[in-house]
């Protein structure tokens, strides 16, 4: 039996995608629409002070291709909050126009499986600690993918020795550190709570690093080797003040 | 021809799960959705009175991400009355705005397994008893994901020898007693009865501990070589007296 | 190239099921709704009809959890009557509200592959010819599921010599013949007519017995080895007289 | 690299399945029904035409079961007509309840690998020219699958010789030829077309044929080794004149 | 760890497909329907303006089946573009009938493979400028379907060395110039952005030669042992002057 490695857990993480009900949206009035918009902007501004207060991070973004026209991020303390963001949304009028789509649950964890820190894993480094409550960058595209590693015999990540692992995990942060300043990401580990095994969000500036680095970590032998994707959701980050302008007709 | 170990089953359960059309909520008036509720709230007063009498069990949840946004699961002696809470539930007014979504079908069931007791297997303890038909735990949050066994060629669960599966499930067992006071689990058999081929439900004060648990049990032999897993749900438990307050807009 | 095993072939199959629409249901009236339960009890008697003339048997089942709310079941000489009866059904009043769903189309058949009667197989027995065109039991439950053999590379059912089959088959069938007087079942076949290869219908005083019957079959070498299933789905009995009382409101 | 076949080609094909809206059918008029029946039967009356003129053929069926209330099946010389046929029917008031669902596209293809006439290939007969461009037999029923090979390892069709796969192709040929007047076909190809590589179209007078003949069919190795099926579909012809009474409420 | 090619990447690729809801349109008036073919067209108008100035490009289908009735595809310089695009159409008055379908996003590459230019693969010839930002053929046919790379275990396309990736898809290549002139194709990577890995889109005057190239194709070891295919769907050209006459009713 394979050892687990130690991981250390941060914010919980919902993705939660909308298509948008344009037919019925034209329906409606001029009014009524400023309104809903007027009301929506209003709930923003409250993520937004949450944000503000360290004690949760959002990200709204308008989705490329029809698998959504919305999809939203939250990082929030707990399963309570996360579940009140959704009813929230929903209660809104605004709400009656964004049709409930894909949906993500996962929680922030760090794997305490770097080869150079063996020891002192358990002491968090500040780095850690942000890393477990992140503010998410305000980068122009952000992308989501669940993933999950295999479990056929002769392929079977549970089944290797720990200390294979960690290297094969190790040389694949260094593919990941050649585009700092290029692509950040977050890791979510969503065993017990979704369907994959592990979510991955990625922001950039352009959305070919997304192409870009995840083309290269595919010759990682972690990846070659071990990794099963889910679907892939790319979206460009819609500013608040953009919500009016984009949701008028 | 490997040997089937004995069980022994207990009540049968539901778990039903909801979609709710805020849309045609709001439709409606005030005095509406009041008596909407009001109607239900009894309703659920009467599987409350069922629980105090020990003849069933229910639990209500308010689903995180967009699978569902209620989940309900009962347990009860027959289908019989399975099915009519389900009809029950359609023919309220608030059943008007619960738009069936996913549901499992399943009879909860201990596997006679612990080497521990070979020989007396049969004969029923009381905390096996209670096990069989159990007062759910009114905790925090539930996790729901319906599971199989491999029957792959030299990967076949249903082909290795009875003593090699209950040490295996023994082992598991060993790793779920470390979240002793964490998790509580319901384990429910669902061959011929639905998709897969076990159910399991778990119940936590954090929601943490569903991943914790669920990612340690990955590298149990009998998880990493034998276990396919269906999509997992994930609830915050709904008091009565809150639904008023949940679903006022 | 192995040898097909011989079938004889009965009564047509259709298992179809419906979501009740109840929403809309309730926004009819009161006469307009009995009159909907007094024509569609008029035409259960027609089947009622058919079946007492041995032209024909049926079954209506309420589905516990949300993959329907009714299951038909069709035995029928051929495949014009039953899509006759289908459309007969989308034209009555009630029709407006059963929302059509999974459907299955097989063809009862018996494989004559039983060691016991090598030689005399083609003489179809009283039991047999019973067999191919039975009155379904009106028996608390029923179960569905459909089901395939595999034909991977080295587990290929229908690479395997026929004398091995006829084995594997003749195993299985005495692992069913031990829950006599507690499980019924209608095997029908589906090659050629829908998505899997097998249908099994099952018939139970008590739900329990399909979980257990299904159960011991998986050690089966033929289960274990060969075989792949299809979701299952479980229904109770409704009786004629019932209906009217379990679509009030 | 293995070597392809040498196939020729007729007629490209449409299998356009769609389900019925009874519930609104029954909302309009009886003077709206006739009228829309009447336009109906107009076009079918000029496919009609097409057919007689030998540019083409069509055949119209009741779907047993669930998956659909009519299928279509039309052969055209070009897409371009494929493409109106739909929009035509989409365009009448029939086509407001005829609500699309499942579809294939694919172009009838002859495999030039008959063992036989091997040299002489390329001359084609007038069977052949016949079987490109085939009038539709208007039998009591038609079954329609789509099928694959397998790009296994080990189990590859486009990685074995040529002159194994026509000694496959042809043996499989022979079990068809035992159903001559049973059971009619028509092969289409839909490699770089839709999902699957083949599309089988069978006509019989009797449904159970379509079951006997894809039973033997699943013992020739080629189906054995090689086949991955896709679902079938199985519907009643339907006369023109039929239209009126199959409709009418 | 084999060793990543080296791609360069041109615009960005929508493939947006879109079900046409004809009962609706069917209910608005005449002079509505003709104002939103207007206003479309002058849509088309300004993806035309930018076609002439090199900006990007497109091209309109008529889907043949009923896995969407259009398709669209948009090449631009940004993800920003192409979420406009989508949002534009959808707040048209004819968006109110175009209900939104599968679609896929991925950015033009061209993969420097090629063994003849080894060595100097980086200077980026006038040719490949035009193949990154290429305005697509207005031929009568277009085809697209997503495609993988096996990793599997013993065949696995990421594992093996990038000489035999190179000279396979050289191979392959060769098979494809022996299409020129019927056949033209544009390749998209879709890694890190879609569900599959590749995208392809063909263009063609007569839609056999699809069929003919894929099915040659498959017989490239590159395919035969190392591609996994999405679904594929054709449309037929449609000219923006098309439009008022293939919406008429």
């Amino acid at each position: 039996m394979a050892e687990a490695v130690v991981t250390v857990d941060g914010w919980s993480a919902l993705h939660d995608t909308r298509q948008f009900d344009w037919t019925s949206w034209k329906l409606i009035s001029k009014e009524e629409r400023q309104a809903a918009i007027d009301e929506f902007q209003q709930l923003i501004s409250k993520w937004e002070a949450v944000e503000e207060e360290k004690q949760g991070s959002h990200g709204i973004y308008k989705v490329v291709g029809n698998k959504a026209d919305f999809m939203f991020i939250f990082l929030r303390e707990s399963f309570q909050e996360l579940e009140q963001i959704k009813t929230e949304i929903n209660k809104t009028k605004l709400g009656d126009f964004l049709i409930p789509g894909y949906s993500y649950v996962s929680i922030i964890e760090k794997t305490m499986h770097d080869p150079m820190k063996a020891g002192e894993d358990r002491e968090l480094s500040a780095y850690v600690k942000e890393a477990l409550k992140p503010t998410m960058p305000k980068w122009e595209h952000a992308c989501f993918y669940p993933m999950a590693r295999r479990r056929d015999p002769g392929v079977n990540w549970f089944e290797i020795e720990k200390e294979e692992r960690t290297k094969l995990l190790y040389e694949h942060g260094m593919t990941g550190r050649k585009y700092a300043g290029k692509v950040k990401e977050i890791i979510t580990g969503s065993i017990g709570l979704d369907e994959w095994e592990w979510g991955v969000t990625l922001f950039a500036h352009d959305p070919l690093q997304f192409k870009k680095i995840v083309y290269e970590m595919r010759f990682d032998e972690v990846t070659t080797k071990y990794a099963e994707f889910g679907d892939f959701i790319v979206g460009n980050f819609l500013e608040k003040e953009e919500l009016s302008n984009h949701l008028s007709i």
